[in-house]
């Protein structure tokens, strides 16, 4: 019997670890630090070793697992391979057909961004639903759609790029991919504190945010002190977030919206601006679709790097 | 042996049907009339009856009939099933199985616009690709998004309803849908005169377009002879339809992006202008994606119905 599963979730500083039941129990996690030297030669290898060790330990055998899962920090496509990833001095890999050569186990590998939604819809805020959008709002904005219970991973590696959609097309400031006027620019933690300060220099009206750190979360805890100028920053963001979704549910209509990455964590306040702008400019059948917070924070991507496997 | 299928294309005057092989390739193609009066009651029954003497003229039993495909305009959900088609008077229908118990066929039904990208996937314009996006542009704008194979119905059957993507938050004019600033209202054939038509106010200059009927064949008649103010009409269309499209292959990363309907006949110079300014939007390894026509013309939803059950 197939009863458990790994869920891997490789990071530029540490792989999380997760020991899955087949029905999406955590059994037990842990880390293991990220080594990228020698072009992350180590990094596969690390991985199987610390996936034996913990089959010794629990006295698992091969037959007992569904496979591993591994969520990486790239453009993996459908087959499992990667051309580069960036953060972990890879080249080309074929990252599946490695770990099933190491471990002997079958093997899946997916975009750290669209395994965690992959995790989102199978145990967190979008339990049960087939068709998800997710949003993570962090340093960049990332993002996941899951149709028909599956991560679209696209032609380039690309499904679920949405930090990158043009939502403004005046912008002049490039964003890190080469492009003006990316979501990314305007929704991420760096993209708030950026807008923030724009409207700062802009007007010369007092505001918290003119005392202490800036910051994506300065910007939310001084709106929900009615805090004025940062209200003005907040619907900026919101309106470029919200008209954003609706127009990535006209491409796939999901049943469930998420947003997660640390910007989210601003909770409830942040949640309704959203869902208010993305009302707006929503196709009229997909207007009541729901937003709603992710909640596996840290631990989807091992959950849905699991999810690949079983 | 499951030899041949039947895709049926069901319009507000007309239903086009195809007989075909499963292979793909089409024995014979008819029309017989929608009759929607009566809720169009016998609109079903109606198809029901051309299979049935199609299957006697060419002596098919059952056996050798893998299934009926039927494209419906309407938001067609993942079960066959539509809340209401207006154009057909219609009001809830499970489609499919009403059609099963008709015939004693398998039947699948599904959005038109989505059964055309389905269609332009399988036998014309993207033939061979699984991953792809169709934009129609005809009196409206439809959609069609084709991920591993298969339609994105979405949760509401919204899925590729890509017109009402709102490409210009500050439109003051409204949209079909109610909403402002669609794509519908800037690249769909009635869009296109309506840019031309602020074009022609906003400016005393001479131009083609003041002589004449204008339409959206005229707006590319006169670009065609570097008309320069329909030259800045279709650059304001292509702006608009190429970015939308751009931030859409954020979403599903398409092998291929197509362009269909009315206003496509326009041919390979709307191609162009649509490609420059989806490659200065597109995500850099989107950028190559190649933008093509659409090659099946009214066929793409016989096509693409015929494959539903294939």
């Amino acid at each position: 019997m197939k009863e458990y599963c790994f869920g891997i979730d490789v990071g530029g500083t540490s792989i999380k670890c997760g020991l899955f039941r087949v029905n999406g129990t955590l059994e037990e996690k842990w880390e293991i630090p990220t080594d990228i030297e020698n072009q992350g030669a180590a990094i596969l290898p690390d991985i199987a070793d610390t996936i034996q060790a913990k089959m010794q330990e629990k006295k698992l055998t091969r037959e007992m697992i569904s496979g591993v899962g591994i969520g990486v920090p790239g453009p993996v496509n459908g087959e499992g391979e990667i051309p580069r990833a960036v953060n972990l001095n890879w080249g080309y890999k074929h990252i599946s057909k490695e770990m099933e050569e190491l471990t002997g186990l079958v093997a899946k590998a997916g975009n750290d961004a669209n395994v965690a939604a992959l995790g989102e819809a199978w145990k967190g805020g979008a339990e049960g639903a087939s068709q998800v959008i997710l949003a993570t709002l962090g340093t960049g904005v990332g993002g996941g759609i899951i149709v028909d219970g599956k991560i679209v991973s696209g032609a380039h590696g690309a499904g679920g790029e949405i930090g990158h959609a043009n939502v403004e097309p005046e912008e002049a400031e490039f964003c890190n991919c080469g492009n003006q006027g990316c979501l990314e620019q305007m929704a991420s933690a760096t993209g708030i504190v950026r807008l923030a300060r724009k409207e700062l220099e802009g007007s010369g009206q007092d505001s918290l945010l003119r005392r202490g750190e800036l910051s994506a979360k300065s910007v939310f805890d001084a709106y929900k002190q009615d805090d004025e100028l940062a209200g003005r920053v907040v619907d900026q963001f919101a309106a470029y977030l919200g008209r954003a979704l609706a127009i990535f549910a006209c491409v796939v209509d999901p049943e469930v919206i998420l947003l997660g990455g640390g910007v989210s964590r601003a909770g409830e306040p942040l949640r309704e601006v959203v869902q208010r702008e993305y009302r707006k400019a929503a196709f009229p059948s997909c207007k009541d679709t729901p937003i709603k917070l992710a909640v596996l924070g840290n631990d989807a991507g091992i959950y849905g790097a699991a999810k690949l496997v079983c």
